[in-house]
């Protein structure tokens, strides 16, 4: 496969695309690396500065090997999946160069969440180009060159997990590994038309991961989708002992169908200068009320503000606590200029930056009451390699306007490609949702993407991943099926939705339901009542998904002769839903025939 | 009244003697202020170091006078309740000092915290004595003189809060603030023979509270039980927009019943020579023995480590932060020399003590998965006032051996009343349990007291107070009533005790219920069924309390038949528990005359 035809005929390396072909055995592990390695290949005579360090082609082939061997007794979920990693990430036997001109050193341990990908099959290509020390928004900031956009070569590729990016834009890993505590994981996918996934702190391990802010860091996931990244998500996450800032995941819910998005009033959006990519962020503002979203403009002052602490404040000093003992080394210019200048605070500064984040978190945490995530450009704008060597620090600077405050508040985010300027530059939008809402977020984030640009990458191929759904019953929710006073419109609607619970889908119970109109109850209320054998039309109900921490104080709330027991459905599932004790039966009148309690209270009306 | 008088006839000012004596109108809060008055004066004479700013007795008669004539619509929960606060707690229009011979400022607005006390009806009497800047466990670090222990002048009173436990102590206040980042709310409680809360960090705003380490302050309560001191903490405590640490009650359950008490390792126990304090500990444990509560002893090593950590990093210059605008005032020389070397710490530093403090969290995280409370000593020794006055750093350092940790750890404290030395010197316990545990701990905290030394204060009464019962259905917590395979010894039993549900007791329901076998259920399971009319035996049952977040996953786990809806006990409260679905009972074979599941699996066995 020679260069020419690689562009002719991308790959296509989404998760289900490369799983199907391996489940039909229409392609081995074997057979993507020779596929693979051509195409890294070809990519290098058109950026050769994506990679630090590539695995040789043998190893990758005897990983192959290795995998195919296991097969018959164990596919992992990322069977034979290529993957890269930011070159700031150990793996043990692999240099460390965290973009220093020579390693810092051999990893003698492989990093918590990159163990966890190759436990899971996953198959890694190399380890990726960077800006210095994570410290940049650029990718510029590199001894080993510039990685481009994939779209125009005189542009950035954004950083710093500028390879990373690239080598999933390009179609050259399945995902990849980039970091993210100001913006690194978003702004490059932003740049190259892809997805960028910046997890809640601590969901990934960050042990073996070379520190920026310690107390802010987050492994970041670049894919095509944001289902493919999330997957890898669940799969690479964990909680670690060996990490102090370890979490284990607690999932917190979103509504999914009418969710509130917070948007930056006009005047305080800031684009500097790029009409485009002004023009992109108000159609993409038009298309969430599209989807039904409800658009709420907030005060973004102290969101902004938050963001300005990263580098304006004592924090900077978190960089040179992790960088002291490499300052003797031969540091990129600016690199240095930024992490050496923080030594002029002690140790009250730090405490008062501390303090600082903490007086605004709790200014934001007012303002984000009223809406449930927010919806920012992913950057402002987009500069030419050239501008930015030019003046490194201020245009850098103004990349991270919208990334910088998300570490900081303890938010998820994931950037989504939003389309393109008429220049062929493309542009990115990103949800920001509360920690530990990374599984609701991603399904937003899915939404939007195919909504605003249903494409992704280098070549943006459409999207071959399927639209993301809820999980039902996983992720630490519970559905809970409602037959009467709470369903959409009635009286007690509200105690399902004040505990942020949202509606999956209408349907009807099993056929041996027989349903009742309870005597005496206020406001009025059904009881269900299971008659195995009975042959009725089914029982007209609504599914509704809860965080299970909140479904105890529904359970709390719900009066003889009702309870929450199991309810079987047409489709045979059992989920949680209202049953009724015997004795509220025996005064009942039987509405069955009416199929629903709709259709009954509307008769009765 | 003579101040011999008060001597030998103390008032009784705990919290229900007090409440009930207005409630019988035997008291009025006039007549309290005249009685205190003359009590507050001849305490003077014994101690002339406890007060710093007393209110003037005019002003205490003013407000006396204004809660008479608002009583008629309203009494708050402390109508007429006497309080003292540390003087590093702002009132407006009263100075603070924080122990500084000039004020720094007079207030002008009154903390969140005291606010919420003197909205409840409380009488503040005045503003108590304190080491300097609260910086220290000793009461020796003041220019107002060191507060004395109230059963021997010549040993320290502790601290810092020293004026704060002393007024409590002589029933000078039914209760007082303190303020505790290392220990002041508990040191001095064990040295003056009353109880000290330690509340969960932010669950009191330390909106106007002068600050040490701003990160880990708390405010403290002294009182006479632990019963009174956590009445007053929920009266105190709520979430506070204008402080940045401010943290809303998410209450957690402790197992009252069989609690696993973690103590330290014997090797790692030390009295610095004090054998009579080590003898009361031993008999701590063994009274925690003696109360059915399961004794485990841990690694205290890095529950050690942390405790240093508080003076022996960067986290002193917290503290520094708070002091540098009064640096050039006339300092106490032991305070300037603590604070003042806290500048040769770096930003970077202050992360390093951070990541240092994260760190062994998660060692003593893991360690603590072994039991559900800590006990230890509130601390090691006593020393003389002019031991300490010798050597003033080395002594008051070894005071804070089992507290220094608390704090930095995110957990909640309670220290008890353990007895007495041979020497006439009182000792003190302390039970430390999880953040957000404060509720439950006071229990414990309660039983312990009792069970050790069911006395308190300078005069070493009785408990006036009645024994702390668990708030069925408050506090985030709920009461599930089981019957069957749930019951204690059976085998889902784990399902509730895994949910850190506790045993409440054990009672029936009301006479109205069948109760019935089911057919086919593995393992086998019963149903209850109401009746209305029937008069049965009524069913043995039990009533267990979980916290109501873990409560929706229980309920999550319960097949069908069976759900939770509403039970009716024998008294006629309703709780939460097993109701059955009517095609379960049609199946089923009734067993209500044997009153119980237990009794009818003895005789089917």
């Amino acid at each position: 496969m020679s260069a020419s035809a690689t562009k002719a005929d991308p790959m296509d390396l989404s998760l289900d695309t490369l799983l199907c072909a391996y489940g039909a055995d229409a392609l081995t592990p074997t057979a993507l690396v020779e596929r693979l390695s051509d195409a890294l290949d070809a990519y290098e005579e058109v950026d050769p500065a994506v990679w630090i360090y590539r695995i040789p082609k043998q190893d990758l082939l005897d990983r192959a090997k290795d995998l195919e061997a296991a097969a018959a007794e164990n596919r992992g979920p990322l069977f034979g999946v290529p993957f890269a990693i930011k070159d700031n990430i150990d793996v043990a036997g692999l240099p460390s160069t965290m973009g220093c001109p020579e390693p810092l050193y051999t990893a003698n341990k492989t990093s918590f969440a990159v163990q966890n990908l190759l436990d899971a099959g996953a198959i890694l290509i190399g380890k990726t180009n960077l800006d210095q020390f994570a410290t940049g928004l650029v990718g510029v900031r590199s001894p080993y060159g510039a990685p481009r956009c994939v779209f125009d070569g005189e542009y950035v590729s954004g950083g710093s997990s500028s390879g990373s990016a690239v080598a999933v834009a390009a179609g050259l890993a399945t995902f990849s590994f980039g970091t993210d505590t100001a913006g690194s994981g978003r702004v490059p996918a932003g740049f190259n038309n892809i997805v960028g996934i910046k997890p809640t702190r601590g969901l990934l391990s960050t042990s073996g991961v070379f520190p920026a802010n310690k107390t802010l860091d987050c492994l970041s996931i670049f894919a095509l989708s944001a289902g493919d990244g999330d997957r890898i998500r669940r799969i690479a996450e964990g909680f670690d002992p060996e990490d102090p800032f370890s979490r284990a995941g607690d999932p917190a819910p979103l509504p999914l169908e009418k969710p509130r998005i917070g948007v930056p009033r006009a005047d305080q959006l800031t684009f500097f200068g790029d009409g485009a990519a002004a023009e992109l962020f108000d159609a993409a503002v038009v298309q969430a009320k599209a989807l039904g979203w409800e658009v709420v403009n907030f005060d973004y002052e102290p969101f902004g503000a938050t963001a300005k602490l990263l580098y304006g404040s004592a924090w900077v000093a978190e960089r040179l606590a992790a960088v002291k003992p490499y300052l003797d080394r031969d540091l990129h210019p600016v690199t240095r200029q930024i992490i050496g200048g923080a030594g002029d605070y002690d140790a009250a500064d730090a405490f008062e930056a501390i303090y600082a984040a903490q007086r605004l978190r709790t200014r934001c945490a007012e303002i984000a009451k009223d809406f449930d995530v927010i919806l920012v450009p992913t950057s402002p704008t987009i500069y030419r390699v050239a501008d930015v060597e030019a003046d490194p620090i201020a245009l850098n600077s103004n990349l991270g306007t919208y990334t910088n405050f998300v570490n900081l508040l303890d938010m998820a985010a994931v950037s989504v490609p939003a389309g393109f300027r008429a220049n062929g530059l493309p542009f990115g939008v990103t949800l920001v949702g509360p920690g530990q809402s990374d599984g609701a977020l991603a399904i937003l984030a899915d939404r939007l993407h195919r909504a605003l640009h249903p494409r992704s990458g280098k070549h943006d191929a459409p999207l071959a991943a399927a639209p993301m759904t809820p999980d039902v019953g996983g992720d630490g929710l519970v559905t809970v099926c409602v037959v009467g006073a709470h369903l959409t419109g009635m009286p007690l609607n509200s105690q399902l939705t004040e505990r942020n619970a949202t509606l999956l889908e209408t349907t009807r119970t099993a056929p041996d339901y027989r349903f009742y109109a309870l005597a005496d109850s206020v406001p009025p209320k059904p009881g269900l009542s299971r008659d195995p054998g009975f042959d009725g039309p089914g029982i007209e109900v609504e599914l509704w998904q809860m965080p299970v921490e909140a479904f105890g104080g529904f359970v709390a709330l719900i009066p003889q002769p009702l309870g929450i027991g199991t309810v079987t459905l047409a489709d045979g599932r059992n989920v949680k839903g209202f049953i009724c004790e015997p004795a509220g039966i025996a005064t009942a009148t039987e509405i069955t025939n009416f199929g629903g309690w709709r259709a009954y209270r509307a008769a009765a009306a």
